[in-house]
């Protein structure tokens, strides 16, 4: 029997995306945004409308996606899960042009074991068809047809509708039980 | 209803891959490729055994996917299944890391009103869900689970089990009928 496939969002799932735009506030602005980390928070509800615009360029700018921290736990459990699953990692990247090959050698050097077949750079998610889709993102989790499971991130502190993982053990809790 | 969705692939069905390879030969080694264009024809059939592994190189080099020629009717013809249906591009990037801002450059010029959301740089196409694929490449047609759809290349020129398609006119026939 083949192996279920799980596709894995890459920004807030995999890497600190938020801490980022944290980083790169305090550079540009010289004020904390530390408040983006709170649940329920998003750029349009944090940063001062006279900012935003100026904010929300920064993934756009070269060098963004490059180093991202990972998540605590991200790539153990990628690597158990990928004995019994074929794991895919599936990122949005064509809305930022720059961010190629920060992304790509982001993926050889902390997940090296997962092979270039498996690896997806795309707009929308709606087109992959594997079993399982971990994203934070809800317009991902909403067009998915698999099994949509949300991965926490103060964006997406009101969806109730799928089953939350909180951190990575979550999701080694509910591949590896 | 939803539009039904076309996925298509760049190299040898948008653009003149082939054609890439016979002029770099002719560059290294000086001699003429051409044969590479006969139906049957593949790298392993058509270049000298101890020329094969930096034959397999060039692709992996720096530029191999800049400005490659557009084939005849490609632009118009997608322009026009645009109307009636979502098309995706669909192009095994993976493989060859330095050429994602080439092809997506590539797309920015000549397919300027394919959305980045419909743009997809990948591995395995296995995990494509979309109701058609037309594709030079016998694995992935193989696995596509829609209805596989074959442009031709020297390199499927055995294929018989698929719709062939040998111009751009013969997709527009195919699906502005």
């Amino acid at each position: 029997m083949p192996k279920e496939r799980i596709s894995i969002d890459m920004d807030d799932v995999m890497t600190d995306a938020v801490g980022r735009f944290i980083d790169l506030y305090q550079q540009k602005f010289n004020e904390d945004l530390s408040a983006l980390r709170n649940p329920g928070s998003t750029l349009q509800n944090t940063v001062p409308p006279d900012r935003l615009a100026a904010v929300m360029q920064f993934p756009h700018q070269k060098e963004f996606f490059k180093d991202l921290p990972i998540k605590e736990g991200c790539q153990e459990v990628i690597r158990q899960l990928q004995e019994k699953y074929d794991i895919y990692v599936v990122t949005a990247a064509m809305e930022f042009e720059l961010c190629f090959t920060d992304k790509f050698n982001w993926l050889k050097e902390h997940l090296p074991f997962i092979p270039w077949t498996n690896l997806v750079f795309c707009g929308h998610k709606s087109i992959i068809c594997t079993e399982y889709l971990i994203d934070d993102a809800e317009r991902n989790l909403k067009s998915f047809t698999g099994t949509p499971l949300v991965f926490t991130a103060p964006n997406n502190a009101h969806l109730t509708e799928y089953t939350r993982f909180n951190t990575w053990q979550d999701v080694a809790a509910y591949f590896l039980k």
